[in-house]
């Protein structure tokens, strides 16, 4: 006889409950935060903590500052299947960025608990350290710690209130002294469930995301300076406008980015999210113009000529309207992060003998994923979120696809344990 | 016998000695500051009240706040001249913008003082309250009090510290129940000597700027409202991206004005010299942009003109960004303002004879003359200031350009004096 598949057993109102009840573990003044380092923070973990004890794992805290929940297999020699995500916040953010991945990793562990799933695996749900932006600057930082990418530079950073982030991390449970002893030489599979963050999903009626890359993001700090001058007494064409350089510079990147967009080069955004003038008067020529451009592709080479036509457009701008190109600054660079296409294809059969409807796509997005592929195969799948939204307190899943996100990731994960 | 002209009584060692001493009452932190409604300000108008004494006129404050200093004529029913400007400064300003107005009619108070001139007028130096931007957020209150055109409003007014504005002008010795008092109807003619604030007349070697008209300003704000979203995960074309359609605007402002002033339509200026982005995160596609416009036109029809092609570049960038138009408000306006020609003629006329190169020019700056002429026949005359510099510890003249317009100015009053 045929046993049913794992997805059977997962319980969405069961899902649903810890998403609200994790959800409560909020500052209360501004839902819904739980900030990496916090107190609150290590509120959620303790709760965490105890659903994953209850679900049957044995939960650790890593060197990294990672909470993990273990169940092992038979054989103590067997190879690692991970899934997770993170459980902080943004400030003001959401119930499901990040914790719809690690719940799910629980209910999947009840569900294995439910049918008595015998795993040729060990099996671990984790929740990886600080991934969104933490008060030390820095993100993934529990990603990285696994994966041998914090450097002693990151260790030292500190948080405004004084502390490094060695001692934070002491702090959250880990111990940076021996990062080496979280680095992971055992995970056959890492596989994360997330929200979109964006519209296409819902926009297409597409019930599953799987992850065919995730973007890498080039951050680039663009200074025009000009010169303060009397709006009123100024002639048009004695002007060294240095705003006049930086609009010029917005509307050149946002049309070369549709442009490249449109032409089929992948995944390509490029925003120009910052624009801060000095003096900011309304009787004073801008003096002073700065702008931070977000690139994200999943093919370098549309970096590189992104980048340099941008760049080429900087100092054409400038020269135009008199003013010196004074920065064009290269603030951080990551590249683009192919998700393993065997566990790839196991998430899309997964869908579709479920009967979902699925589609390839890149995240523009970041994630641990992308970190955990440097030292695992990795694979991610999207649900729709409500109208895109994100680090939102509106942001907003149905109880539905947060049970479909978790039916397929719970069969994909059984698939890749019978994989050789 | 032809008695010497007024001028050849100037004294250039003592004008410029008089321009040191009242810049050095200034807020020892940030050279060169007498903000109004301060103590410093008193400060400064204490030192000034004796110089004005010691070159023979009555002190006295007017019930707007002005001190007015006065050499009466023979004749008590005779009208006045008045010259003079305005003591307070920017923060951080420079020494002369406003203060050479004021100190040259001290000069010219000697200068008479001293060759014993007799005027069928009586002569006025005045320093008028508050000429710059005040911590009110008005400008010009004792020119607007002199000529009718403080409202109710205005008194009404509080600055960051909580005091109305009425109490405020008390407290630097007007009478704000009393304004009508201050309204005069005697004045034959007001003529105001300024530092250029532009690099006109430096540029063209000029001594002598006679202003023809003073430009009206416009100030319009702007918002487009767009929508927040992640900047990796939202494809290029389902943005409402506030920031590029704010961008459009900026390059069509500076576009538009410049083919305005090239074609000849008198003075056009058109500045974004604010530009606000929220929430201004370099992953976040901007919400909103807000900036604002500053027009200043010497024609009234180029300002219409221009409002309105603003107005509809604004709804046309809107509609191609897809977000909203959420406000085009025109904050304020005011109306172009000629001089008297008669008397812009007779500083023209005494330039000519004093050997010194003139231009007639517009104004792009305001000025209490705006306001005098609402009153009373009206005129300005400039000197070059160092590159143009102004609201700035920066700003500079030559002690030969104070004396040059001073003695231009000494001039035309006798000029003015001897008109029917």
């Amino acid at each position: 006889m045929m046993a049913l598949p794992l997805s059977s057993h997962i319980q969405p109102e069961r899902l649903w409950a810890d998403l609200m009840e994790l959800g409560a573990i909020t500052d209360p003044d501004r839902p819904y935060t739980r900030r990496s380092f916090s107190d609150r923070f290590l509120e959620g973990r303790a709760w965490l903590c105890g659903r994953l004890e209850q679900a049957g794992l044995t939960c650790r805290t890593d060197t990294a500052g990672n909470l993990i929940g273990r169940r092992t297999a038979a054989l103590p020699s067997a190879r690692t299947i991970m899934t997770g995500s993170h459980s902080d916040t943004v400030p003001a953010g959401g119930r499901f960025d990040g914790i719809l991945g690690v719940l799910a990793g629980v209910e999947i562990a009840r569900a294995m608990q439910d049918c008595g799933a015998a795993l040729s695996h060990h099996f671990e749900v984790i929740d990886f350290l600080a991934e969104e932006p933490s008060d030390f600057g820095l993100s993934c930082i529990g990603s990285r710690g696994m994966t041998d990418s914090l450097t002693a530079g990151h260790l030292a950073l500190r948080a405004p209130w004084g502390e490094s982030l060695a001692d934070a991390m002491t702090r959250m449970g880990g111990n940076p002294a021996d990062l080496a002893c979280a680095r992971r030489h055992d995970i056959a599979a890492f596989m994360e469930l997330h929200i979109e963050q964006g519209r296409v999903l819902e926009r297409a009626g597409t019930d599953i995301g799987i992850v065919d890359a995730i973007a890498g993001v080039t951050r680039i700090e663009v200074i025009f300076a000009g010169r303060a001058d009397h709006a009123g007494t100024t002639p048009m064409d004695c002007r060294q406008d240095a705003l006049v350089a930086a609009a010029g510079m917005v509307t050149t990147v946002s049309h070369l980015a549709r442009d490249a967009a449109r032409s089929g080069e992948g995944h390509v955004t490029a925003t120009c999210g910052v624009m801060e003038v000095q003096p900011n008067a309304s009787n004073v020529v801008p003096r002073q113009a700065r702008l931070v451009i977000d690139i994200r592709v999943s093919e370098r080479e549309t970096r590189e000529r992104l980048v340099a036509r941008f760049r080429t457009a900087a100092a054409d701008l400038a020269a135009e309207a008199h003013v010196t190109l004074a920065g064009f600054e290269i603030q951080s660079d990551t590249r683009p992060v192919a998700c393993n296409p065997v566990l790839a294809g196991e998430l899309e059969t997964a869908a579709r003998i479920l009967g979902l409807s699925s589609r390839r796509m890149v995240s523009g997005a970041g994630h641990d994923a992308a970190f955990m592929a440097r030292i695992a195969p990795s694979a991610m799948l999207f649900i729709p979120c409500r109208d895109g939204r994100s680090h939102d307190p509106d942001e907003w899943i149905t109880s539905h696809d947060a049970a479909n996100g978790t039916r397929v990731l719970a069969d994909a994960i059984m698939a890749a344990d019978r994989m050789p």
